[in-house]
């Protein structure tokens, strides 16, 4: 792939199970990405350093995973323009509430697209940053018009299954 | 203006004094939008149709505004693949932790970009937008740098005048 | 059996394990159900659908079970004027309270009546649709108040062997 | 009206502000209703034999409102096969979150259909209590299907009325 | 041992770990106690009838403990005037502190005695009871006293044992 | 009245209103009482003296009310065998849930008898004190249980009133 | 004053009726401050440089004060090796959790001593900084004791006065 | 090493595998530390003469582990003017929730650095205790300087892994 459109960063290398989660998503629907390991708190220069660049390498949205008081995406946010999608990462004594609150309670003028904690939260985060590219993006948004109607098809086929294993049963 | 590049959609017209922070913001970048009132239970076939045909009139994002068990992101997202932005309304006994919960903690599959509950939240969902609506447009792009720097000028001249203050005192 | 009394709605089918609970209990007590995966936000048209559909086919009472921000039982009970009964399914990092604030709390006009997360909540949904069918049911009242007193009594056997126990040791 | 079909019973006359949310449904829609004041702590006897009477005497459905630890829907059902409706009542330091769970909580065996905290929640007892009744009542059922509409006419109505307020500014 | 100074109920059977606990406490002092199963939900009567008939039994005190919504400590402390103690037990998706809440926050004219939830709650309840007792009974009292010493003596005990094994390392 | 029976220990002096509701049910009952103002971390010495010399002075039971991070009852029962009673005082940022967490969950060996937080919680420590004293006293037993047929009473009479008021509107 | 010794930054010139409260604890043992707005979103590198800048000027603690996400004490630690002290500002629908989890929930490598929320929290960051520097400055931990011996006696007249109240009423 | 400089309490020696992150960090600075076991409620003289001790032994700071209603380092506070710093220990059925509001919700005038729940918050109490020595002794302060940049250099080795790691993959 080329130039990465979405930049994926997280605290620790110890979220790559759960962010791994977006990136899956993006190749899904072909859409480049980068994978970053910054720290909000231990390495805040590089931090603010992805993102205020983020923009002039062709990036179009940032996806930021944190976990505990998690002010990565925030302050990402605070260097940039672009939008950015934040994922509580869950652990620790209060198991993602402390992220999601840190995340999604930003004060205004400093948006911060939350998502659900974990690898849901994820997994919507790809597919928001999709959402988000396809707007400039005919054959994307018809992937993702596609995507639509494969999810429903698969809940159709779920429920076809358990009408058969009833039917058996 | 000419046709709606956001659409604000609400679930009860209680909703206005917070929802009308995010339509201020469209305002003062010049974002054209439409604000509606739509019930996920009370009028869903008017909710989803709402969803259903954004997109074709050119409507690039969706911001639902929700309280209590705040369904309205969620269903208006089952039907579009436009980036749908939700701002949990406080009120009632769980002061919107219930719409936060109920909006944010969205599985897998259909993405909804949660932000604060109440009116930081509806200022932050308009400049979201605004930021996707940017990817396609370098004077929007523009006009949120300078609104970032707007911003940090007026952190700068509020500490002027404690210091101002706090000599006379 | 003939046609259900009762539909059992779950938002997927790994909701299974909890739901089935429902379904014991109507079969304890001779109640037709019919089981369906539908999701409100995977598959939003089918959940409307089977939804608006059930009156007609003498369906009594829908229960949905569903997790995380679970809008299946408002999106069901927004397409129906039968009872809908909520089952919150536990799992993820708020293990149900999510689930259950999306539920309990709708806003008045679409009541939801609301069920403990988990299997007991689904083993209690079943046995409140039995409770509404047997207002019309002289034979299954008696059937409900022959199971209380054997709860009554089951509580009476536990108790007496406890006695038995602590005596012996 | 005839012998109520719906006994409403509230722990203390202090929830009455509240609960008459349920009896104002009840009546729009005709249906007779008895409301009590009996308390699960203070007067478990009059409690136990309000519920254990209500079959006989034609009730079909009770709806229970209380506070703070709420166990007055519980010690209602233990005495009952009737459907059992609770409103969790708003108040005291935890403001009905106390209810709430000591309400929608209830273990295997002893249903609850727990509604959302005050007034939201006690007006849909009164529907919930409705969409009962109505099961063997098609006229009923016919003036609920009319309701449903009428709700989502008032929806269309503030929607017009907001988009002649936004043309006007 | 002779009639039970102190009676021990739980809501279920599977509550027998932890409620054991104070059982195990009650043997340590001497006092003679009576454990029964009794539901507030699944068995009113019986509850009611041990609460109401314990005072002229003997019983100096009364704990109970259960889970989830639990009433019984409530439905205990309706139907007697000594003191009760309420054990939170742990378990489920909100893990006690729905029991918590439903027995701590009892209103006003009914008061239950809460522990902490699980085992440590349930010791404390047994100990609790000790030195209810133990205001008329003198030798009681300096066993509690001794108690206590011992308490203290056997943290000396570990920190000296702490001591001794950071020397060694 | 002679020696007081009952120690009522507030952290604070603003915790007055709150707290005498204890004293006013311990009048009703004609159990004398006495308030110390004393504070776990502003005069520790005064608050464990009080503790350590009040069952030499004929006192039979300690409430405790104190807020926020609220350490009182517990130092309190540090310093004594007698039973502790303890009223977490509402206010703050996190209204008393604060209070109630550090009274309640003591670790095991250390019982303090938990209320409910404020008022409610302030009268029912009161009553547990009575019921605890009257298990020496057969008089002050006859009392309370003359208490308890009262409140039942009242909720009677303010059913009937409730019927009166019902049948003139 | 000479060159401050402790540095107040506050995200907003609104949190200053609480982190005044703290400055006022300064004056009252004449330790020199200086009060400071910046915001961890809005002006990003100006509170990084006040961190990175303030052992320089001799600073030896710094509180900081924010409210929502509150990230301004994580990101000023991300940049300094001197302690920082965080106050959690109340407001918004969650009042002040969101800024208690944001600040207390961080992860390992950069402490923040965090604080009560509102106003008892900033009153404490001041004592805890003059606990810091008095480590330096014997006449200032002689001050300390002073003062705990004041607030003892505060208690000690408190306790007096209730004394003085009882026996008048 | 000689004379501790940082006194570590815990509550109990079950708390030891989460205080020793404490001591560790205090290793690596070559800090001198004593760990001791005194319980806030069991050994209450032992722990407020550890604290009212400890100063003039040349200690700079008390780190206090405890869990549940964890009063120890509220308690110490109460009886040194050293700063105190918290470490909620997780477990129970609240998971540390309790013992962080027990520790950081102190009421004005008895500061307590409360960090965050688990190892951590124990780690930091750690570190921040070496901040806290470093303002007297500049190679300490040098020291931390170093840490800092390991840590941001520790990120930047993740980074470069990882990309190797995608690279590959």
């Amino acid at each position: 792939m080329g130039n990465p459109q979405v930049l994926i960063v997280m605290g620790s290398d110890s979220d790559l199970s759960i962010m791994e989660e977006a990136a899956k998503v993006l190749d899904e629907f072909g859409v480049a990405w980068e994978m970053r390991v910054a720290s909000a708190h231990r390495s805040p220069k590089k931090a603010a350093a992805l993102a205020a660049g983020a923009a002039a390498r062709g990036v179009k949205a940032i996806i930021a995973g944190a976990g505990m008081a998690a002010h990565l995406a925030g302050v990402i946010a605070a260097d940039t323009v672009l939008p950015v999608i934040a994922v509580p990462i869950p652990g620790g004594a209060l198991n993602g509430v402390d992220a999601l609150y840190a995340m999604v309670q930003m004060p205004g003028g400093i948006p911060v697209a939350t998502m659900a904690i974990g690898k849901a939260g994820a997994k919507n985060a790809g597919l928001l940053a999709v959402q988000i590219i396809a707007l400039g993006d005919p054959a994307l948004t018809a992937e993702l018009v596609a995507h639509k109607q494969a999810m429903a098809d698969e809940v159709e086929a779920k429920d076809n299954a358990l009408q058969e294993r009833l039917r058996r049963s």
